[in-house]
């Protein structure tokens, strides 16, 4: 941490500073130059500090030098971390694709998805039992029986699942029946939410919330992690900006800074990002081009029916045509996609 | 809800649109001009038609007419909702001031800065108990022992009580100390929360969030009071823009935007919104001269030494100041402030 | 400037930056903590070497400690600046009122709105005779003519003029007739313009960009100064944010900022801003109890007839009413306003 | 144009927007239903309609049906617009490079650029001499020696010049010498300019603004193309949002969309989209993969000397492994790339 003294600070500015670093444990570096003087903090800082030195007269600027996160950090932890779900391995060389309905809605839609997804290269499948909705009057998801129904296409189809999970007291539940917990971008700063998914040990996907910066986005996770869960995925979903043609925005450039900044894998979203199906390929490609683990994918039997983000879900027959493409450019990389699965299946 | 055909649509595009509509149990109205076909929708429209209709051949755009939210509207309910919280009216003529720390930290520090809030015309106490922190690192906040003291510093300075509520299964124990339960920012859109504090009889102080439109924040109003709580008091506290050098801008246009959408109280958080004491003051005038029923404001007896939000809060001598201020520009405008108590309390 | 360096980084790389900053003239101050190594950099610091420092193996960081404008900010001219136009004094103690019609129509649509705006106690007339219109197809002014009724109104009721002008080739023209010069948002940084607007012996408003930050801003305001202008006007006119219901996001903090980090007078556009005429009010009085060094405002005597602007314009009967309540809101904080007109004029 | 009325609108108020959409010539269509009556407009809509008509007792919006750009439409112009510049074809199926360092500095240094940028594949050669700087303070380009060494540099390569333009009376002297006038994102609503590059027989990139919506950006396009000039070429660049980490955010979806909505060439610069060269290759391989025509790219061959941006250029190395990416990406979905131009050149 680096305090920029204000020109006309007095000398007693300076010592007060000084001693209320020393009064704290920490140590001082005093830098007096021609124009500006500048004291260096050195010792273990706590995140107030700032706040607590800007309050001393004749402080101008503190600024902050080291990140505020740590076990979520690529300088922390230099190899990249492998998540792995049953067979399947998130953060190394494959672009995993996890594919599904928006929400469960009944058996039967839910197979004909998760077969699709399945025969088109997808690993992991996708679905909603509980549903934040902007309006309370929207479907808000089957709740246990989606779970239920959720387990039984993993059963048949040999997919893990992940769901979603949107308070601390169904963590215990859902983990149950997921393979990967998802948190959602609405509660990427529900610290209680990471807490309790910081403590069980399932993989976790935490999405970037509509107004998180990277920062932020990696202390949430450090929630995760500091609880003891190490498994945890990221997911650029899109950011939301003036630009309102487009449901969100997908921040492409997120994937490799977050690969930069961290050791965990990231994945992207294309469709909570578009809102809009024909938007879904173009924009996964460019995730898949910009080094993305993985991509997430809403794909409905009969979008036209479906009970939530019907616009943005592809057919199945759209999502083969997608994942056609994602693998050439995967392979273009030198990167592996899962090819279709035999027409027997 | 109108739906406006592309200029190349069939016959049997508009066919398919009206079949739809009558399916669902609602009525159409064909609207042929030379330009365009426009097709209107009457009946009791559910969020998820737009999606659906969207996704039928020939159809350019589905524009909503109608509002999504009805409780929180004024359309719905012409007359301003009043809060009562013990002798104090939210929604009325005078301009209510909660003030407090940030944090609870100790019996004395709270209850230093609840006198002076008293003193200087405050009528309710804010001070919070769990805190939400982007990092996992920072204080969070004493829990149940901080509610004890937010409780004890209303029975000495007879000041109602605002604190913050962060998950469901606390709603209950935070409903037994504190007079108005607050949702913060980061938790706006936690559906399960908004249901569980819409259960409870309470009044509820619901934040916008950082990236929070006025129709999502009504929505989650709208979650509040279906689940059968009214007293509902909405906060802008700032929205994150490009612009860095305040925490948050307050985006002061809310306060006649909401007050024209909707009948519900609506006050500002001029602290949160600009993360610098000094720019407290000029804020905080300027959201009542645009019209708001209140401010939350934070207070500390010694700022420099909070344990969160130093740089933001305001000295006691410093809210007197503010307060000193607002009663004038408030008084201008034909709106009441408390007094300073007298000096004796 | 300070540097701080990766924990892994060589002496060579420390030996590489520091050999750098003296080619350039400049002096370096080396600090190496236990955790950190920082170099300071003394002298007069160009823009392009925190690019030219960042690419040198080693450094992780690059901070700029002072700030790059020197001109606009207050710790190089301490002292309020001024901007005396006529009998007008915009920086003083008195909230300066220009308003007016968004365009000039006609002669008799000019006339009558500058009459009512010097009732109301306008002090300056706005009109706009050249518009930066979004679309080729709108009314883009009256150009010359424009300038010519603007001219005439000033003759019969005496309030000095402000207008927009486009391009450095038309300085010299819409300096014949204004009295201020306005330099609109879209042309915040067209640096010709500002170049052309420098170098003129008339004061000039320069409105903040939609994507304009602070810094930014003034390093605009820096290009007029430093081309020899010192009567330069800020206008907050609002940002644009995710939020569409208003046209733009007023951003009131601005107003205590700007008057924090600089000299310059500063005034509010809540037409622009909110672009609905019902909010001009309520955000009219946001910005002067913000501390607003004046106001601009569109006034139309028929705004369902504008040919721009329609939606966002004060009758003069509106108009009327919002001095009354600006005027009150300025006395509560000790400014003036001026008084309504005799009734003759 | 659609017209919803209020619930409680009266036949007076029916009548008066009858009334209005006649006297403009324009012919209306009614339709009342049970909830709500809307009034459809026919005919030839100006865009100051929308103002007007909500301004009439009983209105409660306004709703643009058709949009408000027509040549620059996908509908008005079904077919892609392919640019030719030279032998080079913009909007085909080659992805077309254009690369050069951020300012023109010297002969040698510009030599240098083009020999490394046509070696490795890049068709286009890119150069500031004209350079729109935040700061007054910061290099602002070598102006008409600029030009003439690009010149220069385009015989020795056969490399076509791309060089930016920033007032109208400069466009004719531009023209002279460049093949591609380019219009940077502080100008995208400098409509004098482009008015004054609409007129010219030369080939203009349009790049976003910062803060420019899809619509009005093809709203600046229908500027240059009502003014005659057809060959526009459009640049996504990235938006300013609140993530402050990369220099903009690239809206990679801008590029699906726009060729959606428009029949332009759209090309990527994820070079100032980034700020950050280790950023580039990822950005740029993403925007190939959602389909852009081609990409602007800065190189430079000795980037810690560079006067502007050098922290985002490239090395010659580094663009030349660039390249070899971006082939096999734009090969993977069916693209061409120009191969690596012999060593002998």
């Amino acid at each position: 941490m680096i305090i920029v003294m204000r020109k006309d600070c007095s000398r007693e500015d300076i010592a007060q500073v000084q001693q209320r670093i020393r009064q704290r444990g920490l140590s001082d570096h005093l830098s007096q130059g021609v124009e500006r003087t500048i004291i260096g903090v050195l010792g273990s800082i706590y995140p107030e500090l700032k706040d607590e030195l800007e309050l001393i007269p004749g402080v101008m600027e503190v600024i902050r030098v080291t990140k505020p996160y740590k076990l979520s950090s690529r300088e922390f932890h230099p190899d990249n971390t492998v998540v792995r779900v049953g067979s399947v391995v998130i953060g190394g060389d494959e672009v995993v694709v996890m594919a599904g309905p928006c929400s469960v809605e009944s058996e039967e839609q839910l197979l004909t998805a998760a077969r699709a997804v399945r025969a088109a290269g997808g690993r992991i499948l996708r679905g909603g039992a509980f549903k934040p909705r902007t309006s309370p009057y929207s479907f808000r998801g089957m709740g246990v029986e989606g779970l239920r129904l959720l387990a039984r296409a993993r059963e048949e189809t040999g997919l893990p699942v992940i769901t979603e999970v949107m308070q601390p007291q169904d963590v215990e539940l859902v983990a149950q029946y997921a393979d990967i917990l998802q948190i959602g971008a609405r509660n990427v700063q529900n610290y209680m939410l990471l807490d309790a998914v910081g403590k069980i040990k399932k993989a976790v996907l935490l999405k970037r919330g509509f107004a998180t910066t990277y920062e932020e986005w990696l202390l949430s996770a450090e929630y995760i992690l500091s609880a003891g869960n190490e498994d945890v995925i990221l997911c650029e979903r899109g950011i939301r900006t003036f630009e309102t043609y487009t449901r969100n925005t997908l921040d492409v450039a997120a994937i490799p800074v977050i690969k930069k900044l961290s050791h965990l894998p990231v994945i992207a979203d294309p469709s909570h990002a578009t809102g809009q199906w024909k938007l879904v390929t173009p924009v996964a490609l460019a995730a898949v081009a910009a080094g993305a683990h993985g991509l997430e994918i809403e794909v409905h039997p009969e979008p036209d029916k479906a009970l939530s983000d019907g616009a943005q879900s592809l057919t199945p027959e759209n999502f083969a045509r997608l994942m056609d493409q994602v693998r050439l450019v995967a392979q273009a990389l030198g990167k592996r996609v899962a090819g279709p699965a035999p027409a027997s299946v």
